[in-house]
């Protein structure tokens, strides 16, 4: 573990109030020991840390100017929260962070008064403090008390239609609001940092009429923004902002750009625009992702997210992996795929590297598409694509996919076009905890006519189930898989074909019957081992299909065994819902049968490691052999089930 | 029936093709007999009307230039695609609009090879003819062969983040592709109407770049856009499509505005078009809704949607209503409920009128919100309201939820914000077809953690509910009610606030216990009449709530019967599912029951009257009562069940 740093400053503050008795000078030196510190904590915990040292000075700026927890300070996605959460009183706790117990890498009402709104998917914040500034006005009563509504949000996630309608929504109402596009793509030469230095102050103490003239003079002086990436959603950002003409058009005040690392603009800034803004306002400030730590800056993702590291070397100590990632296994796949069939082409929503489409990018550039954080344009582009003649595969998480919703349901699944969803991060994730668990994909995808629905028990299923979907042009057609590592199985040198709507034995049985969902199987397996020390043998079958389901190997399970025992990992609704439907429509339970579906409990499972994540969930390998052994009836030491 | 108009060259016109025979002069008479035939079918068939005449040259002009259906034309929501029917074959069944076995009153694309995109959802045009575009570039081979894709959208729709999306894609990718935006706030005055018509031709025959150039220039001639109305989505459009200057940033060559209703400025306009472009391009189009026929033109809606009318009066033919409908009753007892609580408020999704909640919006015009085409932000806007200490009324249809439902879990669930989820038009909705049908939301509501969903049997239920529903501060909420007109029960001079996860027994019976979820109710008892006759006395509870479940009533039904069986209208994966999930995790099924859930089939149901679907759905009296005979083993004459 590296020495902490030297922080005298930061550590005589408790909370933001102490920042208000600072000089400016003071706050610039606490921006410094505040960005030490949250190197040295994410150094020891790992982490999103990069948003957040963009953002350091904007923090101590906004906390300085601001009455917080009285004005709500809303962090879009909140990967960049973390100096937040040590200057309003969880410093203490900072080394905790995204560990079971621990601080969530996000913000959460639930952890804290200055966090009035929970974030972790993106574009939310503009809703979100719309809605407070309108209760505000409104007279409704807060528990914090009513003042400004303050959305921080990056040039990445304005580029959603989310925020765009937030926008269009906020110039209407013409509520006093305060947005803050944080725009850490553009950086400023020395030069022209200097200018904007100069400008900057200018504003501040002009009246906004002639902020406005100022900005759009300064303009001109500035260098043409940084165009290069692949993400047009940034480009058209700057497109925009410059001059500021979208958001004036949309009836908000536009101040901007600023330094965002600069103390001496934002203070002045903040200061003039808490004391005379009337309506909505828009303050562009221009940020560095990784800002002040030189192994971020310098790398790619400008330290996105972060193993644990050596503070020194930038050096992160990742653990050795046993098994290809599934979402490794799922890109291989369609890469392979995508060599014999030319109308295969892929479709990711701004998660290129999350997605593994990176790599597919890499292969076939002209057949790969990164929408931007535009899941419902996503998802229509495929049915689009896919009624233009190509097979598009349209991976996404399966938390993200429910913000395209909508358009599987009217325009893949009503038109039967052939888009495959390739489902990543299905089931608990870990450390991301609730808000970014995959536990409603089975339940509202399953339900669509003609959509045909697979999980991956292990990676070789997963590249089964890629080469299954690809074959698939008859109609829509997904699979889900989780985050981590696979199980370390033998990989096949293709993918088998699958038979559409037909499950797999894995161990034929007696008296109690295992149908296991995904990647579960394993520990179904280990549960079948500690039974066989009981004398209990259990049948198990691999369902691989939520729809169409398996009718005979079920009806086979069920007529054989007197129990039967779902295990999936989704919530209620989902595949244990659709064979239990099959079962009553059948009439098995007519005649008793003991039947169980074991399913993510009706709970929000905050974040731990994925093992204990199952541990609460009731899935793992002991739960499952609890289950059989309550279900027959067999007396147990202690309560596990 | 009024006479049919005289149509001489229409009557001529068997598919696009013969346009392209047709002199411009021609053209023009064939938009009037367009106009005047649509007019005349609508009178007879009821439907959308506005729409449609507002684009009669428009359509006119685009089969006349463009080689539908090599070339895609993708009408937006597709209310304004009736011109396009009569053009593209299906002139002799335009009188079947919207009935069973007719017309759709959308595009479909197993209707026609000329609706290359089906629509009803609105903003999905782009995305979908982008996905068009790019298969076209990337060789994918499409049925009727690959040319132009063109996308023709609305002002409204194009206020929605899913539009931005797409635009925002479409201007990184750069493929030629065509939107039109049919822009139908700003009526054109006569005399500007004149230099119009001048400049549009002079583009035309000018380059792009010139074009450009004169489109700003015309900009400045031109009278300030209409402003007034509420709906700040059209305002903001008219500030960005002023010059284009937006769609420029996006990428987009921006030409226009013209006169939508001149095809002396269309045909060229879109001839140049054709002939020239490179990349994606926008024409703006200004029309007038309801164009060319008086009752519509003068109408506050412009002649949106119309039940059957007189065509020379406009004067429509509606059924006598029986009994309130249930958004009007929803209305009415959410005004009351805001009379005694100042924190109620009410949030729209441009639907003021559909939702009930104009009337709301009359008598608390400060409380009442209508969010534009935003589902996604309107959901988090109330989550936000909710955290700033309102009580937020989200009202919305079923189907049009679904575009908000990743808001509902990260925003409103893991939150457990008390807002209130008034869902409408929940179930199947007869003419507007399966795009419409409210078949989902159980199913996505009722596995999300804290929130209590409760279904209304009849417009006294529903008052209950939101009754309830206000009173319910702890959580979110959610109440689904069916489109149409209540049973006419006699309504309670107030709500009254159940008891939260409660059912109620309606009559109590033997054998069977039937234990309805929402409005089938009445049709459940319908069936225990049928089922009298036959010595069958069912016992039927109304469960009132899919979560929480009432376990005490369930499990006491199960336990005092010999046969279950609940009745939704929403697909597997809701209230029967989780019935099921009850009954298993209890043993109860160990035992032996008689279990059957009675949900909406898996197929997606076309337009019909509403009793016709439920046929379709086997969700009615004799369904019900057929479904009890075989489950009691009772022999009937016929397959029924």
């Amino acid at each position: 573990m590296s020495k902490r740093p030297d922080t005298p400053i930061l550590d005589r503050v408790t909370g933001p109030d102490d920042l208000k008795r600072l000089s400016d000078a003071e706050l610039h030196q606490l921006a410094r020991e505040l960005r030490a510190e949250t190197i040295s904590a994410v150094s020891e915990t790992g982490g999103h840390l990069g948003a957040g040292l963009g953002v350091v000075e904007l923090t101590v700026a906004l906390h300085a100017v601001f009455d917080a927890p009285r004005d709500k300070i809303i962090w879009d996605v909140s990967h960049q929260c973390y100096p937040h959460k040590i200057l309003t009183g969880r410093r203490d706790r900072i080394r905790t962070l995204r560990m079971e117990g621990g601080l969530s890498g996000f913000t959460k009402r639930s952890e804290s008064p200055y966090d009035p709104f929970g974030a972790a998917h993106s574009s939310t914040s503009i809703s979100a403090a719309l809605g407070f500034a309108v209760a505000r006005d409104l007279g409704g009563a807060c528990e914090t008390g009513h003042g400004d509504a303050i959305a921080v949000i990056g040039d990445g996630a304005m580029s959603a239609g989310m925020a765009y309608e937030a926008l269009n929504n906020a110039g209407h109402l013409k509520k006093r609001l305060i947005v803050i596009l944080n725009d850490n793509e553009m950086s400023i030469a020395p030069p022209t940092g200097a200018l904007s230095n100069y400008l900057s102050r200018l504003y501040a103490e002009a009246p906004f009429q002639d902020l406005k003239a100022a900005a759009k003079g300064a303009v001109s002086l500035l260098p043409e923004p940084f165009r290069e990436g692949a993400k047009r959603a940034k480009e058209m950002l700057k497109g925009m902002t410059v001059g500021g003409t979208l958001f004036e058009e949309l009836g908000f005040s536009y101040v901007g750009p600023i330094d965002g690392h600069d103390l001496d603009q934002l203070l002045p800034v903040l200061r003039t625009v808490r004391q005379r803004a009337t309506g909505p306002i828009l303050i562009h400030a221009i940020t560095k992702k990784g800002k002040g730590y030189g192994p971020a800056e310098d790398s790619a993702d400008r330290g996105h997210a972060r193993a644990k590291f050596d503070v020194v070397t930038g050096k992160q100590q990742k653990a050795p992996s046993n098994a290809p990632s599934y979402t490794r296994v799922f890109a291989d796949a369609l890469i392979q795929e995508a060599a014999g069939d030319p109308r295969i082409c892929a479709v990711t929503a701004a998660m290129p590297d999350g997605t593994g489409l990176d790599l597919f990018a890499e292969r076939y550039p002209s057949r790969c598409f990164d929408v931007g954080i535009a899941e419902q344009h996503g998802v229509t582009f495929c049915a689009g694509l896919a009624a233009g003649g190509m097979r598009p595969f349209c991976a996404m998480y399966s938390t993200f996919l429910q913000r395209g919703y909508d358009q599987v349901v009217h325009d893949v699944a009503i038109q039967r076009l052939p888009v495959r969803f390739a489902i990543d991060r299905a089931g608990l994730v870990g450390a991301d905890g609730a808000t970014h668990a995959g536990s409603y994909d089975i339940a509202y995808m399953a339900n669509l006519p003609g959509m045909v629905v697979m999980a991956a028990a292990d990676e070789a299923e997963l590249k089964h189930m890629v080469a299954t979907a690809a074959a698939h042009d008859s109609g829509p057609i997904a699979f889900r898989y989780p985050r981590g590592e696979g199980a370390g199985v033998e990989m096949p040198e293709r993918g088998q074909v699958l038979e559409i709507g037909k499950g797999r034995m894995i161990r034929q049985g007696q008296g109690v019957a295992l149908l296991s969902f995904g990647t579960r199987l394993s520990e179904v397996l280990k549960a079948c081992e500690a039974l066989e020390a009981r004398g209990i043998s259990p049948t198990v079958a691999d369902a691989r299909f939520a729809k169409p389901l398996d009718r005979n190997l079920i009806l086979q399970l069920a007529a054989g065994h007197d129990a039967l025992i779902t295990i999936e990992e989704g919530a209620v609704g989902g595949f244990g819902s659709h064979v239990a439907q099959l079962l009553a429509e059948e009439g098995v339970f007519d005649r008793g049968l003991k039947y169980r579906s074991m399913v993510l409990p009706d709970i929000f499972i905050d974040q731990a490691s994925p093992r204990a994540m199952y541990d609460v969930a009731a899935l793992n390998a002991e739960h499952i052999e609890a289950k059989v052994l309550t279900v027959l009836g067999v007396e147990t030491l202690g309560k596990r089930a």
